[in-house]
């Protein structure tokens, strides 16, 4: 039978001195004019594994043809390694071809710049960089599942076709089905719409929110965890067209109580990455960036400060520095400006009570009438990880600022709805969980955390 | 401190004679001359809390006059119920109401159709039907995050704007952001994507397999987990345009191997489910599909059936029964066919070796030349659960198909990049999530086991 990597790592003594069948690629080979060393992954654990076969064996010259990259069967015994660090390796008695790969294959065993890897995001993930971030992605999820399931949320997925139009939080990409080369007009030189797919104008979300926000009015406690769109030509080293989104929703819970559960989710991801990713998050803090993990266990040990964002102004004019942006009350901040405090508090920062102006729709006025219940996370080495609110639940104060801002009721009748029936006290949040990848891993550009990454002009794979 | 409805039956025998503080909304309220009956939910578990208030009240009329639907505030402590087969209740020495709701409130405690219901998608996640299976949704997909998590397999989320044009899966939504009122044309006579966000033609993908494939190829064990989307005019029962699907993918792995998965990871999901949703499984079996819960256990119990195509038409024709569609070799089976066939075997049945020319081209030929590797999941009362394959892991052949087919290589390059570099065995399944949701519940009609479900002509909230 064939073991995993994983196992053989985690069972090393149950295999110590037995024979063992194990199925993967050649990462590396060195060879020897008596000997081979095959530097073996199968993927299942971040560690490889060292397979050494000699001349002893009939077929030894063939073996040491297999190129970079091939898939093979390896059958041998499990020995202890005279290599330091290394609990074992494996005395081959057969190695086998299972799949050739040409000597054109792109990923040699050097360094490999990201730009280039990313033309090959297909192959990319055979790289201990890769394999590394992308297993970290796959545990950081399970983790937010957890999380929430463990404390009896109701995971809601929202829909991603959506009639709504956004309402500011962002370009929307359109879905048709009509034929683009013959797009039906009204008489009054409108799109007509009457014969697409769904009869109207549809687009893809931006936010799956006000669906979440329906469903914590009768379960008390959900989360979405989906992806969501942005059709801005923006090329940064932040912004993708398409990422995954973490939007929890809670009934009777206040801008305070948010605050505690974005706090506690936040530190409760991070342990479970360090404590389940031990040799990705070692291999990300030697090779990607010096200090992660102690970065991260200063998160984890660390006591958010909350501040609003008037208090955030005053530090931010008392400061002895030269900022490029003036910092002005009733405005935003500028990035240098999160930098500078969360650095003066040495630490997390919420920063609350926000200008409305500046802010969404949905957010609760204060009793200023001039600023809401928003609230920002500021992270150092992050920026702003997650955006929150408490949200308006009077029916007449939303209606009013729905107004105000010019938003059409048509459409979101139903979320009116919501403070009619039965409404309450709610708040809830949004986390990009590529923002959250990167202060993660270290890895800088959100194009390297994503499998398949869709920015402007590019839809390969 | 506010308490969960959950906890307090969790922890029932901690809390009884204590007085607690509880949030949530009135489902029901029956008036007498002394006393008040409250029918309370908080959403966090699907039973309810009877709350009972008396004139000795101060505001006794007041509360009389909450309605159903109400956000309140109950105080009370927690006693003995008279109520046979109901633990406790609260007797109220406070009910302060939170959010009032009018009595053109479309939720009254009466039947309501399903039809009605889903005109109402934002508000009938408050009745006990729509609660039962959205939490069944939620536990489910935490059933499968877990199953694979637990594993060692890497959870992989593909991209969903895609140029790939579906192989044949189904029809695409096509996304743009070019002004369907001015769009360019090329001499040629056709749309110019140049100007368009991605420079290419995109659409709204159709499966993950291809993706997820690349990432077998280095992590051994993955799986997809989210939204699929189909852009077919079919209105029909199990048909939606936007629904969510799982689809591993595993390395080193032949079809006879798949199946152990396939059957291992359905009875697990069921399993779970009827462990953790005990009060929402009773209340389907009971008032949705009389039987559901002795389905499900023996679906757990059962030994799946493997067949092949060609036994399976023999056993068809062999039949005294009158088909409407009369069943041949090298052709599809339909409905009628699935049914017998899971009566014949008393349990399900995996159907494999198809005809080469009814399945996709990425399924490996078998050494006849006419059937593929193709295995599709036959549930009695579901259908068809599942499809997989073994896929086609020689280069030349998998080449030669697609030019049969006439399928272009470009785009598809990296696909064969997969065979070209350390190619193996490898095989994978889809499970549309929607259809398994319909055979965990009972509930008939897909746009019941969908939050916010969208179809032709449809796509509110």
């Amino acid at each position: 039978m064939v073991i995993d990597a994983k196992k053989l790592y985690e069972k090393i003594d149950e295999f110590m001195d037995k024979e063992v069948t194990l199925e993967g690629w050649i990462r590396n080979h060195r060879k020897q004019k008596e000997f081979g060393f095959i530097d073996f992954s199968d993927g299942t654990c971040f560690k490889h594994i060292q397979v050494v076969y000699d001349d002893k064996l009939s077929d030894f010259e063939t073996i040491q043809k297999y190129h970079v990259g091939s898939a093979i069967k390896v059958i041998g015994k499990v020995v202890k390694s005279p290599k330091e660090g290394q609990p074992f390796e494996i005395q081959a008695s057969g190695v086998i071809l299972l799949g050739e790969c040409p000597e054109d294959y792109p990923i040699q065993p050097k360094k490999h710049s990201r730009e280039f890897l990313r033309e090959v995001a297909h192959l990319r993930v055979r790289t201990n960089l890769f394999q590394a971030v992308f297993r970290v992605r796959s545990v950081a999820s399970y983790a937010i599942h957890k999380y929430f399931q463990d404390r009896g949320y109701v995971y809601v997925q929202t829909p991603l076709l959506t009639a709504n139009d956004g309402e500011g939080a962002g370009e929307m990409f359109q879905v048709t089905t009509m034929d683009l080369k013959n797009i039906p007009i009204t008489k009054e030189g409108n799109v007509n719409f009457n014969d697409d797919f769904f009869s109207k104008k549809v687009g893809l979300t931006v936010t799956g929110q006000l669906e979440a926000e329906a469903f914590a009015m009768a379960y008390k406690k959900v989360y979405t965890f989906g992806p969501t769109f942005r059709a801005e030509d923006s090329n940064t080293k932040v912004h993708a067209s398409e990422f995954w989104m973490i939007e929890p929703e809670i009934a009777f819970c206040d801008i305070d109580e948010l605050m505690d559960i974005e706090e506690d989710m936040l530190k409760y991801i991070v342990k479970y990455v360090l404590e389940n990713c031990k040799d990705e998050m070692e291999f990300l803090d030697k090779f990607v960036e010096k200090g992660l993990i102690e970065k991260l266990e200063k998160l984890v040990n660390s006591k958010f400060t909350r501040v609003t964002h008037e208090e955030v102004i005053k530090i931010l004019k008392d400061a002895k520095v030269k900022f490029e942006f003036t910092p002005e009350y009733g405005e935003d901040i500028a990035k240098e400006h999160e930098k500078y405090i969360t650095e003066y508090f040495n630490g997390p920062v919420f920063i609350k009570d926000w200008p409305k102006d500046i802010k969404a729709f949905y957010m609760k006025l204060n009793e200023d009438g001039k600023t809401v219940r928003g609230v920002d996370l500021e992270v150092p080495g992050a920026g702003e990880l997650m955006g929150g609110s408490e949200r308006e639940a009077c029916y007449t104060k939303l209606k009013q600022r729905m107004d105000e801002l010019g938003m059409k009721e048509e459409g979101l009748e139903w979320y009116l709805d919501l403070r009619k029936y039965g409404g309450c006290v709610h708040s809830g949040f949004g986390m990009g969980f590529e923002r959250l990848l990167i202060y993660l891993t270290g890895v800088e550009n959100i194009r390297d955390v994503i499998p398949f990454p869709r920015t402007p002009g590019n839809c390969e794979f």
